[in-house]
């Protein structure tokens, strides 16, 4: 099999490195490696920090994740978990556009709409954001994903479709460890023969978890607000997906 | 005819006191007065001063616009204009959403999205708008205006096919008098029989106009910017919108 011959060509160091993970070529140019790091940052990367062990529960989580989506009908990049920190990842053509599906007002919706954090919606609620760290990735409507060229109407379609059917699957499954999905952020990207495939991550940095009885945070936002007990909250959440996951 | 008999109850204050116009109550609870102001204001109140005749210029290009938009198959506000200042409009129940529509990028699209002004777009982009000063009035989308209720998904449409149908009234209409309409904003309310009608203002303060052939801003933009000439503007759009709509 293809992933089985990928290597890191150890020569190269990244191909991009971001805020949390770097991405690198390997010797088969449909294959990239992920790394995920403990760096931490926020609010557009004005706040800084570590998280110790945030790379591994990060990786560790979302290749869960991505097994189960897989399994539920979902296409993910990913192929192949290398160790503690590294992935391989199917090599895709990013869609320059960032994916948020709220079942709960929280975060940045909460503040723009002065809604109280927790108010329950009557359904999922899809927002796009444009990928642009200089412009401080801005919310962008159908129309302007459109017009723009950000994305095709049937390729974005198609991202609802699949974003949609993650949180069903997702929230359903994280019900059942006593964990609230309220938000989560999603990239998706495209294979050369033109699928939509669920890139990136799914983990505490992307997500908001709230623990279903105490409405605890176990998320990025602890390490955002300064709450506290974040490597904890990581940890938490990385028992409960695996205990979720093994079912 | 109704209209007709409504009368500004004289006691009484402004029902109303908004940043460009005071609206009245009249003695038909079917029907508002509308009274035009100088004031001009600017980046959500921050910028503020006085536009001499933009009250008068404001109020005949709305009712001439309005008036050409009736002709052409859309419901509007407008039932009599009283004065050089002041009309008598359909009280309605406003939908809280601003819509934009925009045939060139510009002000805060062509900012929050890193475009070139006056980029040309494939296609009218529909914009909505939370009215909500004390939030900024942020930009919404579909799933936010029909999940917190601020419109139906009826409603919705209904108010999206109008203001398509608004652009193309005006862009063709002022084109003839060689000015491009690059975006306006329009607001619409609500009939008690639940039907959705144009309502507000189209004016200067509301529109971008440029002229075709030199560029020229004609409209609110040269007081935001401090461009100078700006009753010279208004006069000279008022010239061209009482020109056209005679043809
Ligand atoms: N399968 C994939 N193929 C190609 N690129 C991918 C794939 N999965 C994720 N990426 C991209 O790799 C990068 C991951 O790095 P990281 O998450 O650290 O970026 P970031 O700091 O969040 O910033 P940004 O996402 O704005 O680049 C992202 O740019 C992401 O879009
Ligand atoms: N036919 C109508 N019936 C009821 N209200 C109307 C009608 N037409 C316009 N309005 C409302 O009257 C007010 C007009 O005042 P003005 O344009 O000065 O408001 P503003 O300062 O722009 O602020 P805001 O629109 O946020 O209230 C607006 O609130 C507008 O929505
Ligand atoms: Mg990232
Ligand atoms: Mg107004």
């Amino acid at each position: 099999m293809e992933q089985e011959s990928a290597k890191l060509t150890a020569q190269d160091g990244p191909m991009y490195e971001g805020k949390a993970k770097r991405v690198y070529k390997t010797d088969d140019d449909g294959i990239y490696m992920v790394s995920y790091k403990d760096d931490a940052t926020a609010f557009n990367g004005q706040k800084r920090g570590t998280i110790s062990g945030k790379g591994i529960v990060n990786n560790q989580m979302s290749n869960l994740f991505f097994q189960l989506l897989e399994q539920n009908g979902v296409p993910t990049h990913f192929v192949k978990e290398l160790n503690e920190r590294e992935t391989l990842v199917r090599a895709l053509t990013m869609l320059p556009v960032e994916v948020v599906i709220r079942n709960l007002a929280a975060g940045s919706m909460a503040a723009r709409l002065g809604l109280e954090e927790g108010m329950p919606l009557s359904r999922p609620i899809v927002e796009y954001y444009y990928k642009r760290d200089d412009l401080g990735d801005p919310l962008v409507t159908v129309d302007h994903i459109e017009v723009l060229g950000m994305a095709t109407p049937e390729d974005l379609a198609q991202v609802q479709r699949l974003a949609l059917r993650v949180n069903e699957v997702l929230s359903e499954t994280l019900r059942k460890v006593d964990v609230i999905l309220v938000d989560f952020k999603l990239e998706f990207g495209k294979t050369k023969d033109g699928r939509i495939v669920l890139a990136d991550e799914i983990s505490p940095d992307t997500c908001r978890y709230w623990d279903a009885n105490t409405k605890e945070k176990l998320d990025k936002d602890r390490f955002r607000r300064d709450l506290g007990g974040v490597e904890d909250a990581y940890a938490e959440m990385m028992r409960r997906v695996k205990e979720v996951t093994r079912l």
